[in-house]
């Protein structure tokens, strides 16, 4: 476990592009290790330059081929791209998405590329709290773009969308019910609309679609409306588009004062998911448990309804 | 709001077969209203009879048709049943399952018969505290058997699953990666698996790939074995079967002391759930509110590191 200096000297690594050094940052992450403390009094001075361009959709779309689509785009433009990719369906394992690292493998020996899994191993706090740290490192290892890669499911994909500065909900053609099944809940989170494989059959449909679908939604007069990229990423058709679009959504975050709220948005709910786990790691404590364990018998046994039980256990 | 005694009358109405006070009480713990305290109160002597069935799967492979086949059975042999349709993946909206609902509406009349469905609002606590709820009202309420049906997704899935005595696995052929996706999670948490739609081409393939899954898996000497059930739910095939399976699982878990474990767990993650929800109430009321979006305008602003912040904040 680091200490401050020791925490320091794995930053300093990190930042002069040592992945060994990055790759144990964010393990200390993803393992909610108690190590984080001195990480992130150290990553502190350097964070807060990256771009961070959220990527979602339902498994099958081609997430991970549009993201590495994205990592070949900026790279060409000389910046260093990060990806995390998170999976917040899978308590057990990040297989899953692990599986499609393996089309990230051109990339595998750049320096100026870093490529992670996270699965949500159920630990206190959850990615609520992880993936936020997990930015903020490669923001102060000095990744100019971090993509964060994660399956389209509800309340999950929200919070993880909350976190990026651009969010892409990708859709496919051939994918049934993608669109009607998320319709409540991607307009509350797409900046941009990637239609990926855009060379099957529906292709066309899905677009009109989402057209018809963005048409009916409201928009402030000086709002966002997110733009309709079609795109095959496995050949790269639509790639520079998308690129240029996310440029256009940069500026505008910017020029709105958009970017500044939803970075204070974020920051608000890494220290609450933090506040919270802490409160709950002190409930869940030694002397705690076997209180927990009392008062649950006693509830289980009809002796007391769960609301005093939780008030006893607050009140220790 | 209901006080002590408006929550008891709430309380004998629904155990009378009110089904308005019932979906009256069911409300009060979908919104998380502050008025279920004196609830929980008033239906503490009446819980504990229910057996509660969990029925889970992929989207498509029928969970409610099974549901509705298993109500029709519990029906004829007398017993009055209640069914919670849980949707995690939908913060928006309850719409996916409720949708299937329509299934359900030779039931609608039946005075026996309960159904509702309830969508993660992403309030305070979520369904991991709402489910509990729910459930324990409707066995004050008499109802014998309590299936709660959810989607099979990750965490939630597991989360919704704990609270059942006996929990499902559905799969069907022709669902892809259903089982796949699914392997390294479901072992530990299916009690029985129903390989539903049995009469479609690859249900017995399907049925192989899970015995081989078993057959590969440790069960603890005086274990459960998951039995697999074919059936066609919608023409009723195997649901008897699926009847007589589900007796044999209840026995075991009074037998081998598993009931009592099973729900002194369910106690314990209620009771913590709430005790968790009511601190981060207490995070987020109206002084720490301001207090919250002071430290994380600290923390956006590279001023403050998120740890010294969600200490700030607890210490108040």
């Amino acid at each position: 476990m680091p200490d401050d200096s020791h925490a320091e000297a794995l930053v300093a690594a990190a930042r002069e592009g040592d992945p060994r050094s990055l790759a144990r940052l964010v393990s200390l992450v993803e393992n909610g290790s108690a190590a984080l403390r001195p990480v992130m009094r150290a990553v502190l001075p350097h964070a807060g330059h990256a771009r961070v361009v959220g990527l979602t959709g339902s498994p099958g779309v081609g997430k991970s081929t549009v993201t590495a689509a994205l990592v070949r785009a900026y790279r060409a433009l000389g910046l260093r791209v990060g990806v995390l990719a998170v999976d917040p369906t899978s308590p057990f394992t990040g297989g899953a998405l692990l599986g499609d690292r393996v089309r990230m493998q051109d990339h595998a020996t750049d320096p100026g590329v870093f490529i992670r899994s996270m699965a949500s191993r159920g630990h206190l706090g959850g990615l609520a709290a992880a993936a936020p740290q997990a930015l903020r490192i490669l923001d102060a290892a000095g990744f100019d773009v971090i993509c964060v890669e994660t399956v389209g499911v509800g309340q999950a994909e929200v919070e993880i969308a909350s976190l990026a500065d651009s969010t892409l909900v990708i859709v496919a053609p051939g994918m049934g019910d993608s669109i009607q099944a998320a319709k409540a809940g991607i307009l509350e989170i797409a900046d941009l609309f990637v239609v990926n494989k855009s060379d099957r059959p529906g292709a066309q449909e899905v677009v009109r679609d989402l057209r018809t679908m963005l048409a009916m939604a409201r928009f402030g007069a000086d709002g966002w409306k997110p733009p309709i990229v079609s795109a095959s990423a496995a050949t790269g058709d639509g790639i520079e588009e998308l690129v240029a679009r996310l440029d256009e959504h940069w500026s505008w975050l910017e020029s709105s004062g958009e970017r500044d709220r939803r970075r204070l948005a974020r920051a608000r709910a890494e220290v609450s998911a933090i506040a919270v786990a802490e409160m709950r790691r002190q409930l869940g404590g030694l002397p705690g448990q076997s209180r927990l364990d009392d008062l649950a018998a006693q509830v289980a046994a009809g002796k007391l309804d769960p609301y005093s039980a939780a008030d006893e256990l607050i009140a220790g």
